[in-house]
């Protein structure tokens, strides 16, 4: 089903937390009814159903009647929120048990044994959505903070959740209806001069301009933070690519799974290089293939090495770059910026590192010693200005910026929009064309919040959700 | 740390819910002081401090000072639980927050920044042990309970965790006390006949020493739910074994995860055979392997085979056993009960299917269509009863039962020392004897609920738990 589609208030369930065996599990359940509803699955039902919002009543879920009992599926703690105070606005609960796969599919089971319907996709937010809990542009970054995989990306999503954004688009809307309301006392008593106060103000629109033109530049390093990069370590077999990938990921232990290739040509893992969620490759060695069986190895490396948003290029420093590494580097496989990484520094008789700028083949130069784990940071801070560019690091780090591209598309509309408004006025258009280009502007940007919707808006946002969101 | 040695009381935190993305997440956090402590990284810190015990409070988890401002972290609830109102009896707070990966470490990091140490494994439900709030039996439920594949497993345990288990464990308990009781009246007061109603009574042991029995045979029906059987499919390649694989997942999607073998010889996926939680293995064929590679797989396979608690040797109704069949089965690879698989059973001139009663070699025969999932169910039932075998499946059900090897090894010293008991008073020995093997039957119950303790019997049963739980 749409999710503009979706109906409201009837009672849905939904399991929130994963199906994996862990020490507590969360079923949630909201909807006209829901605390009623979930009493007949509750073997203290007079007590949920007396509870007062915001508490927590202790007691078991039990199953549907059978020979005459019925019975015990977990031991719970039901959290219960009465209407208008809960996430949706509606009357929910969260049933709080065990955190076995058997058990939260019981719990679930047995609520929907009660009457609850299966939630759909981002349902729950939907319904916060619609009864006026949280704006769009909040809704959406509920999604981005649970999909975060680095702390920065978390802490950017949870600015966006708490209103940063909003609050900037509203105060930039605001700019644009206070023009507006100007412009139409032009237009309705243009010859007052009395009515200077509330004069068209050209600057105030530049000034709102240059809001979202800032917003728009941030959305780069905001979709970086989010979606991440691809870093693929390319080189000889015994530079040192794997000793430097394990290096890598054993800066950051917080969050790495490791992903055996099935091909077995290249390893892949997760880090986070200064707030970027990266995933990492090592490679099969990139040397010419001898045989053939190599050969399918060195194809699936090269292929990886063309989707890179980064290569590090792995030498060892004591035997420099040989004709092998010159060969493959001349062979353009390498479309991405590459770092030159000077392994095994610490070494005497090391060569010195060749200065980066006297060769456009990379990007940066860095020594380190993989084996060593001596000057990882520094390899870590150049992938990070790499990949942000112009960006900066420093300004791309907590700076207000759109969440998803729904957001940074409508900020892009309502920039033409207002620019167009901006150059009509200087041009002497109209007062009534200009009009109408800021009203377009404030609509876009009543699109981010979701003051203005369409079925098209509410489908883009709310279908991306997971259930039991 | 050993379980034995965990401090009590001091503030502890653990991330209860996977992490993995989903819609909710779930911080804990236990021990003196804790919602206090918990305040100190919120953004209502006094509503938090007054909150009454069972209620929720909404607000924000807030990173450490930096720069003059906290990050705000995540939007949450806490529940909030007052000694001795919890599970563990300690002041508690549950933060159900956002189920990013991200988000629930960071949450958890900020509990860690202000004042919380990390949990130890089980350490939350050795607190509720050591503070009253659930016996040791009980406790190991929890584990069982979260660990659960099926919803028999599930059943059993939540059985175990209402307190099914340590009942008949106290009512066996109280039997044997009242003889103890009987005994030393007899012993102090040997002449008396006024003390008949004090009488040691043999018939009450013999009827705790059945329920005893009971519960020893009842656990290896129970330990089948709880662990499951392997179940291998074999038989020629174009028998249909994977079109078999894929209808008896098909029958039960519940929960279903698949898992391809690294060596791609054989796929393994679990499933739900009348409660009995199964891996089913789909070998590569079992032909006489015609070249190197092949043979490599079905060595592969043949060692599956070997480790099989049941196989299921599949062949095509029309052609019947092949010569190649026969090798196989000669060969005396299948040393698991086996049940021939009568496939494409729906097909005109299916061949009769083999009595399996003429042959020892199969346990069982069943003819069935895999593509038109025709006759699945009677299979699964037929492995079910060979799994189960003597025990049964109506009695194997929802009778009380030991859940760990524990539990099951302290029956049956209870059981040796009551059955001595009951002999020794049969056979006229001293009562002072009888008496001493009653209290090592009692001691060994005591075990069970925890009632009698060691600093092993601790480490053995919290040491297996997770952190968090």
């Amino acid at each position: 089903m749409k999710p503009s589609e979706y109906a409201l208030n009837d009672p849905i369930a939904a399991i929130a937390t994963a199906l994996v065996p862990s020490a507590l599990g969360i079923v949630r359940a909201s909807g006209k009814g829901a605390i009623e509803l979930a009493a007949k699955c509750f073997s203290r039902p007079e007590r949920l159903i007396e509870a007062e919002g915001n508490t927590l009543v202790h007691g078991w879920v039990l199953g549907p009647e059978a020979e005459g009992s019925r019975e015990r599926v977990d031991e719970v703690m039901v959290a219960v929120y009465r209407a208008p105070k809960s996430f949706t606005g509606e009357d929910s609960v969260e049933i709080i048990g065990h955190g076995g796969t058997a058990t939260v599919l019981a719990v679930y089971r047995a609520l929907v044994a009660s009457g609850f319907r299966a939630a759909e996709r981002g349902e729950f937010t939907f319904r916060a959505f619609a009864n006026g809990k949280t704006d769009l542009a909040r809704s959406e970054a509920i999604r981005e903070i649970v999909d975060a995989k680095t702390d920065l990306a978390r802490g950017r999503a949870a600015d966006r959740l708490s209103g940063s954004l909003s609050r900037e688009i509203a105060s930039i809307k605001n700019a644009f209806v206070a023009a507006l309301a100007a412009i139409e006392v032009e237009i309705e008593y243009p010859e007052d001069e009395e009515t200077t106060a509330g004069a068209f103000d050209a600057s105030a629109i530049g000034s709102a301009i240059d809001g979202l033109s800032r917003l728009e530049s941030a959305w780069a390093a905001g979709r970086l933070y989010r979606d991440g990069a691809r870093i693929v370590l390319a080189g000889k077999t015994n530079a040192g690519k794997s000793s430097l990938f394990n290096a890598l990921l054993k800066e950051d232990r917080a969050i790495v799974s490791d992903v055996h290739g099935t091909t077995r040509d290249w390893i892949e893992s997760t880090a986070d290089f200064a707030g970027i969620p990266v995933r990492l490759y090592d490679t099969a060695g990139l040397r010419a293939a001898e045989d053939a069986i190599e050969a399918e190895g060195v194809e699936r490396s090269k292929e990886l090495v063309s989707l890179a948003d980064l290569t590090l290029y792995v030498v060892d420093g004591a035997e420099g770059l040989s004709p092998d590494d010159e060969r493959f580097l001349s062979r353009g496989d390498l479309s991405a910026p590459t770092i030159l990484v000077w392994n095994k520094a610490d070494r005497e008789g090391t060569l010195p590192i060749p200065n980066a700028g006297e060769s456009l083949r990379f990007a940066r130069a860095v020594a380190l010693s993989a084996k060593r784990a001596m000057g990882l940071g520094a390899l870590v801070e150049a992938c990070a200005e790499i990949l942000l560019g112009d960006r900066g690091r420093a300004s791309g780090r907590r700076e207000t910026a759109p969440g998803t591209e729904r957001q940074r598309d409508a900020i892009a509309s309502a920039l033409a929009s207002a620019r167009h408004a901006r150059d009509a006025a200087r041009d002497g258009f109209p007062m009534d064309a200009v009009a109408q280009d800021l009203e377009e502007a404030i609509s876009f940007l009543g699109e981010i919040t979701g003051e203005v919707t369409s079925a098209d808006i509410l489908d883009a946002v709310f279908s991306g959700f997971c259930v039991g969101k």
